[in-house]
């Protein structure tokens, strides 16, 4: 096996990986023993284990236990470089990754590329509710979800009258997908559990919950009896699940709701985003550029190598891509143990060309999905739907999953040690409210005292 | 006993508590079986154990390792209530605390006063610093330097010239307290430790960290040959130590500084302030409603039962208090242990003027002074000055004496782990670029690729 540098006689083929998150780090990593230079961009210095985001979101987790500077991991593969910093876009005829503004020279050129800048989430056409339901993509919004749950309980206790408590106890999560069944669930257990008798003007276990869904279930993705368990999982903790319901309009203090041409108003401060996602702005572009239509939101279709079409040096993985499941007859979902495999699969391919051979066709394994329902309860659909698995039976084996995949992570052991501890006491640790800026923080109104 | 709640037939005094920190939290606790009802209001919403603040700044430890929400702390205490807030002023003679703005009603009346408002750093009158030159008190602060400290090596990586890479690698710490030497013991572990093998165009190791102090000496509230070991242990850790120097000017790209009338320019993109402390500005606010005379930095001379001259229901405590310390002549030192003791008596105090009887004067234990440099060496004085210990064994008591301090947080046993791993391993954990405006952030400058 030779490893070249770019030091030696004749230079490596320069492969550029844009994004660090599960399919562009495996496609790094995929990459170790072949002989090119890697680069990997990306605008965060952290590789984040994003199925768990919710638990940061609801305080039960720190960041930093599910996040990893990059660097750290591909700290011992000498070919490869991360690079911190904003891709604007690709120049695929110029075989050119684009750098955003302030980065001069803005431009990396390349011989192969993967492109694995993933999703943000969409709200549909109106950005401008962006500022007051909040999405679940980073740790920076995790950290603003956090600080924003926190906050209404704060202002809840010091509200004039008890209507306004009423509506500073009221969550509004928008999408019935995992992220929003995981931050629903969540929401009643921070309020029974860690919060329950640290207030003394209000009563945390007040707090209502509403899962606003456009679809008629949940969990679309998963077998229909599964989204049905969870809803009456979801009942039981007290969320009150709406179905084939549709959010009409988010203001700073309510949002309206229409249910079959019927207009309603829910008074509340705290509207959670977790309905739908649009691809990186790249899709766009990168399926323009290749002549290919992208989907309805943003993303790339590729072949079955994962190569964008007429472009046998560029690949598209993850969320970003549009893969073909020909064993299921649909696409291949947007989760990460996909966008892993993807990952390893484009890599693999690279390394393949590199050496003049001929690229293999993805073959996506279905290791199933899941979802969490509160604190110990769980949905599963394994083995392609053929073994379904929920309650607390369900929920033991995603928490084992889950530390398996966390496994490599150094914050294996914090993350268990942090999940005994909240199972045990009913206590989540790391509710902070950190903030940089408090002048623009929604303050309290404080009653008088006595 | 008789615990007084606010529906008994009497109205129960009530004793409002500005501040959650060390003697905030004291002064409350002390009063949990007092016949009062007893409101802590503070801006943020955790405890912070600020010793270890350092350790956040510098990736070692997460934020939730070393803070615990007020409500948490409190919640097994009836009589008191927390509320999250920002106070304007005090009105000492209607008895009235005042709000910041958008609260509303803004005030809270009071039959007890106990104010441990604290303090910020000080730029001596260059406020304008403040953007160049963060300094570490709060939380925010410390997410604030990790950032700015991780930030510099990865546009050092990119940096389009040599110059310009050892710029980025160049930190200035101002001032030789225990926080500035804290500080600048850590950078050359973090450089030289955990970031040792994740870059590919720097050595991380290259990074060279300026400790200013203006003094003649380091550390000197501790006995001068400690200083003076504090300086030999930093320089053996690389660390440049100038002592008789000024802070002539801090921008964006540089610093000058001033020794002997000479100026020299240091360029640098890192400046971390830890010079000067100035008390919160309710201090100047007391001091002239009370008519006494405010020290230098804004602090309050207190009687000897820590009560305000002339109101006998009003005591400060803890970084605003200017404390008579008769068994050595001076004032109390400003340091967590003697914030605590100061609250402890002051909420004794309320509680014996509760039940009629006269408070006593404020006795203050010395617990000595301590300060780490680097990863296993210290400086600690011990019983007044008797006992001085240096080296790792002062190291190890350093931290048995923390972690002993920390318990009753929820978080020591997760310390302890982080620590032994980075102890054993030279990894950093925390090492996290969270980042809510990214269009803000210094972006890197990345060059060319091959």
């Amino acid at each position: 096996m030779l490893t070249t540098r770019t030091s030696t006689p004749r230079r490596a083929p320069h492969v550029v990986v844009i994004g660090g998150g599960f399919g562009g780090l495996a496609a790094a990593r995929a990459l170790r023993h072949a002989p090119v230079t890697v680069t990997l961009v990306d605008r965060a210095n952290h590789h984040l284990f994003r199925p768990l985001l919710y638990q940061v979101a609801t305080a039960g987790l720190a960041p930093s236990d599910i996040a990893v500077p990059i660097r750290h991991v591909l700290r011992d593969q000498p070919n490869a470089t991360v690079l911190l910093g904003d891709v604007r876009d690709v120049d695929v005829a110029g075989r050119r990754v684009l750098l955003a503004a302030p980065c001069e020279p803005a431009t990396l050129s390349y011989d192969y590329l993967i492109v694995a800048a993933g999703s943000r989430h969409s709200y549909f056409g109106h950005d401008a509710w962006a500022a007051d339901a909040p999405g679940l993509k980073t740790l920076a919004d995790a950290v603003e979800i956090r600080r924003r749950l926190l906050d209404a309980f704060e202002r809840a206790e010091v509200a004039p009258t008890p209507a306004a408590a009423d509506a500073e106890l009221t969550f509004v999560v928008v999408g019935g997908g995992p992220t929003g069944v995981e931050l629903a669930g969540m929401i009643p257990e921070l309020a029974r559990g860690a919060l329950r008798r640290e207030f003394r003007r209000i009563d945390p276990r007040r707090a209502r919950v509403l899962l606003v869904e456009a679809g008629p279930r949940l969990l679309p993705a998963l077998p229909a009896p599964l989204g049905e368990r969870a809803r009456r999982d979801l009942a039981a903790l007290g969320v009150d699940v709406r179905l084939g319901t549709r959010v009409d309009d988010v203001t700073p203090r309510a949002v309206r709701l229409r249910v079959d041409g019927v207009d309603e108003r829910v008074s509340t401060s705290t509207v959670l985003w977790a309905a739908g996602n649009r691809a990186s702005p790249l899709g766009i572009s990168l399926a323009r550029q290749a002549g290919v239509e992208p989907d309805r939101t943003g993303r790339v279709p590729v072949l079955a190598d994962l190569s964008l079409a007429g472009h046998p040096e560029l690949f598209v993985v993850g969320d970003l891509a549009v893969v073909a499941w020909p064993a299921r007859g649909g696409t291949v979902p947007s989760v990460a143990p996909a966008a892993m495999q993807a990952g390893r699969r484009a890599g693999d391919n690279v390394a393949r060309l590199v050496r003049s051979r001929a690229t293999r066709p993805f073959a996506y394994v279905d290791k199933g999905e899941l979802a969490t329902i509160g604190k110990h309860r769980a949905v599963a659909s394994l083995f392609g739907g053929r073994l379904r698995v929920a309650g607390w039976m369900a929920w033991w084996f995603w928490l084992a999953l889950h530390i398996a995949y966390l496994i490599g992570f150094r914050n294996r052991l914090s993350v268990l040690l942090q999940w005994s501890y909240a199972y045990l006491f009913g206590d989540r640790g790391a509710r902070l409210i950190i903030d940089d800026a408090p002048a623009q923080r929604p303050t309290p109104r404080p009653a008088a005292a006595a």
